[in-house]
């Protein structure tokens, strides 16, 4: 999707289908999805479908949820994007199930490459583990697996792939203690 | 307030005399307080009075600042929600004489028990002490006090309590100096 | 610019001259600025120069980048403010050829100082060299220069002034490893 070789500073790193598909999207947003009452979550799933994302059963999207691309985005069911979540998709996205991102996450697929001529933009997926939950306003980066039942802490800054069934915290995150399963088993 | 054994993934975790409160509140603060000229401070503190907070003379209270349950704020003389400020008063927020809250700061009171079965949300209250700065872009999270003329450096995470007449900050928040009181009276 | 012994529970901290030029630049932000779409660079440069900026050719600044002060911005050619840029420029905020500052990030000139009785406003430059490039929603600090070259990683809060050709992250930052120049001269 992103194109080789482009320069930032001299014309677009994209595609123009893939710049009017997200033109589209923009003015569906604004119109259809930004406006909605919060409990239209079913309407906003049935959007984004339209758009390409595949999004199971019960999930919960919030109308102030900014999405790049949403053909870049997986929710397996009951997953949830909160208030005012930045799904940075120029790559996948995939959120397990039962995942919660809460209030102003930002998932950012997208960086510059600093060591090349042309600062080559590049994106690479993110992928959330089932029962995993990020905190309030944490940054996951480009390329980063969060494991299955991980709790990312409040502002936790996320710049490398997290081990399952863990908490962690701070900037940059580390795990700092295991969160034991809910129901007793404890991989 | 919050619903004992309420499942997030299930149903609401508030009453419905609560949700209808807090739309009403939104409705209010949609037509009457957001599109207020910033020197009108008197009159969005008048607002919060009549949703039940408690606001004493000369508050400065900001056009942006969100507040999710206006009856959870108290607030005495001189103290300051600046731009931005998210108070997420799920839990009482307490902010003692000439408490500064600098611009985009969040008060944050929710969480949920990740050890629970249920995911169970519950919140705990804030205290901020007099004389005490919060600056710019910080958050404090449930149950933190923040101890008198204390200040809170900008992107700071507070996670736990901290002390009185210091200077804290980085993510996790630390104390990393002693602040002398303006009036030569240091406790 | 900032008025001394200005005590801010007591009354403005800047002159009348001083919120009347705001005010002027406030409505024309709303109204000529933040409702263009995401190309017109030049129109949205052209007019920054009419409140006093100076702008060098080929600067990209989005739509909702929030400028306090225009007539305090330098921006070198080719640098870009990108989308939801806070550039706080109660101070001088000068950025060198090609800087790229990503989205969301906080340049933040002004502070109090905490030790003074009457809680005094002040405000310090912000530098930034050629090629740096401030990632996602870094926060930078009064005072602070950037050294040519350097990254400052996504989320970092910068407090102090950081060299040339490093790569600086995390809560307080700090230079974690060296950039080498794309061109092979590293100084």
């Amino acid at each position: 999707m992103i194109l080789a070789q482009a320069n930032p500073f001299e014309g677009p790193s994209f595609s123009r289908r893939n710049r009017l598909a997200r033109a589209l999207w923009q003015v569906t947003w604004l119109l259809l999805f930004r406006p909605t009452p919060p409990p239209l979550h079913g309407w906003r799933c049935w959007l984004l479908r339209r758009f390409g994302a595949e999004i199971g059963q019960g999930c919960h999207i919030y109308s102030d949820v900014q999405i790049w691309a949403p053909w870049n985005l997986v929710m397996e069911p009951r997953s949830c994007l909160g208030p005012r979540v930045i799904c940075y998709s120029m790559a996948p996205v995939q959120l397990g199930k039962r995942v919660v991102v809460s209030q102003g996450v930002h998932l950012c697929t997208g960086s510059h490459d600093y060591t090349a001529d042309n600062f080559q933009l590049f994106a690479k997926p993110i992928t959330i583990g089932t029962d995993a939950w990020i905190c309030a306003e944490s940054f996951i980066g480009p390329g980063v697996r969060i494991g299955e039942g991980t709790v990312i802490g409040a502002r936790a800054v996320v710049m490398r792939s997290q081990p399952a069934w863990m908490v962690c915290a701070g900037n940059p995150a580390r795990a700092i203690k295991s969160r034991s399963h809910p129901h007793g088993f404890n991989p």
